[in-house]
């Protein structure tokens, strides 16, 4: 078999740690498995990597971004390459250029654009473990690229689709995909498989699993995956076109996404274009807008809106930016960021077939003293901004509300 | 006018410290001068990286040494373009790959083979610095390479060559080249000027300033360069081809190398070819052998010799690998082997025309009580390795004695 298995920072995040990751493909390859590992940075380097470069310049170019933050992987695949060595068993590394990744130019967010698996195929025929670094790739013209939040994942479900590998493993710190982030509802439970909707549902909605740019990719080209622990050989969750009985099921999983900011932009003239104007904009800074909503201004004079949005913790001096250049055409108020914000969502298909959900979960929130900034909804999720201070209790309480 | 300057560990050691390179890059451009800029690892990465490494596998693959290694510069440029963009100036950061380096595939210590400046030449014309990462390459078949210890000096003055620079800097943490260290010996001066040939002696026996392969590089292609202070502005130390008056003075400088380790092999067969056999293996190896002295051995029976040589600390394992090796072979008694040694040196041309130079050096440690482990002599250098504890307390009275 031909097996890709993906370890993130926490699973490499020390050289004992790496040590384990070595243990565990000699095994498969014991089995006479093929093995090609991708690997995430150490747990912690590319904060701190960040940490550096806003301590000179809070808004750091992205090409030089893209430069510093790929070294974190490539330290990380010279190390596991070596833990193999310990164990005498041949592996090379390759950095992402080196794997054949080939990215759009979009620093920090590049797409990948083709994957020539060349030299991975020779160096597997030659006996080798293939070490190749998650997260990053290089253009056409040779610019060093990084793939954006959870790359890694993207680099190991790409490559097990162009290596048409048997099987793709994505170790994480958890057994796999719970009903909600065990590390904050100790309660909560294992899911045995999901399907790839759901699980993007999740995953879009910040369940810190995996991102769903991977998912995604997975679905489109049909890459079957597993989520699972590097700490044991317990089973994990299988992600696959579809899991049983799940419209019985009217809440699926419980998920809190810290990673947002919100902007609130203050008395907003009540214009039409102007939303298109604002959203076009940030847009093409290259910042992804999540939830958008949209009141009457309690200002008095002319037709006005309070405009709130929020977006990605990271990306939110961007944004500011961005609307400090439109104030003078737009002539809003004022804008107001925050960071502290927690975006709690429950999700499920059989909500279509259930009602009041929406209802007992406000509720919920209302008995635990929880005030809620945005609400938005969909078919199958129903999402909810709170303050990030009251975020864990909110996710609790909804855990044990619908699936304690 | 185009200069190249390059910067050590220490003056980029923090993202402060990163800043004044900056800002100094910053004061040659407003002079309107084209700037390339080498840098190193921030001073402690790379050791820590080496660290990483041997508690995974005391002897790791070499190659993947350098996967690992080149992330330590990699990680600097991009800081270091970001401290540039901070002051409004264009920057771009290039890696050893990217910047045209091109080395032959001895891993660790790689050559360079040709630099294709290309790159770094357009981007000047575009009005950017160029900050290019020191001591790594790449082979002509996308292997990574770093050139070893010293590498990044190598980079700069390679560099300064290829793209015939008006000036060369090497910026690093002391004022210049001096008599002996002055962190260990205080009341060590300044020279204003040095030649190449005075500097090799200096550096190839062990002042920190510069390593060997830089200089003999400089003499080879006339580059002329600086050795001076990143912390003040005070002239340095200039290296070219001739410095006058040289032969009044006995002793140029002391040095003291602390990065060399010592095998004895005991009762070695005194039999031709056998020292040929040692280090023709060793050779083999690539691990440079310094000194080598061979005595008559004190154990009785068969005809044998004691064969004491010095190699580079980081090669002693390495040493100490192909000597067992040898061990059924050659039928030597032990191999002892210690890393706690230091080298002393005094070098200075006009040792040819003075004599009793060597009493005076062998007596100033005598009276310290400092005894001498080896001996090794040339025209212009007496060598001798003691004890590393009492390194600095040997150098100290040495340079009281011939430049106190």
């Amino acid at each position: 078999m031909l097996i890709v298995q993906k370890y993130g920072g926490t699973s490499v995040g020390n050289p004992d740690r790496i040590k384990n990751v070595a243990a565990r493909v000699a095994k498969y390859r014991a089995k006479g498995d093929q093995v090609v590992v991708v690997v995430s940075a150490m747990s912690g380097v590319t904060d701190n990597l960040i940490k550096m470069a806003k301590e000179i310049m809070p808004l750091p170019n992205e090409r030089e971004m893209d430069v510093l933050l790929a070294t974190g992987e490539q330290t990380t695949i010279a190390l596991t390459a070596i833990a193999l060595h310990s164990l005498d068993i041949p592996a090379v590394s390759l950095t992402g250029a080196q794997a054949g990744i080939v990215t759009d130019g979009v620093h920090t967010k590049a797409r990948i654009q083709n994957i020539t698996p060349k030299k991975i195929h020779e160096l597997l025929k030659q006996g080798n473990v293939v070490i190749v670094a998650g997260f990053q790739g290089q253009t056409a013209e040779g610019q060093v690229t990084t793939l954006g939040r959870g790359g890694s994942d993207l680099t190991a479900i790409a490559l097990a689709a162009a290596l048409k590998a048997d099987l793709c493993q994505i170790y994480t710190d958890v057994d796999g995909v719970y009903t909600a982030d065990p590390r904050i509802v100790p309660n909560a439970k294992k899911l045995d498989e999901i399907s790839y909707d759901e699980m993007l549902e999740l995953a879009s909605l910040g369940a810190k699993v995996m991102q769903s740019r991977s998912v995604e990719f997975a679905k489109k080209f049909g890459v079957i995956f597993e989520v699972r622990s590097s700490l044991n050989d317990n089973p994990g969750t299988i992600v696959k076109e579809e899991a049983k009985n799940m419209e019985d099921i009217v809440v699926r999983g419980v998920s809190l996404d810290k990673n947002q900011a919100k902007v609130t932009l203050v008395a907003v003239p009540d214009k039409p274009g102007i939303a298109a104007r604002i959203f076009k904009a940030i847009g093409e800074a290259n910042v992804n807008v999540d939830m958008i909503v949209q009141n009457i201004s309690h200002g008095s004079g002319k037709p006005a809106t309070d405009l709130s949005f929020t977006v990605d913790k990271p990306d939110l001096l961007k944004a500011q930016k961005v609307i400090d250049s439109l104030k003078a055409e737009i002539g809003f108020g004022q804008a107001i960021a925050t960071d502290k914000i927690g975006k709690l969502s429950i999700v499920g298909v059989g909500m279509k077939s259930h009602t009041g959900i929406a209802a007992r979960m406000f509720e919920t929130l209302a008995s635990e003293g929880i005030n809620i900034d945005m609400i938005s909804t969909s078919e199958i999720k129903i999402s909810v901004v709170v303050d990030l201070a009251k975020g864990e209790q909110a996710m609790k309480a909804v855990h044990a509300a619908f699936l304690g």
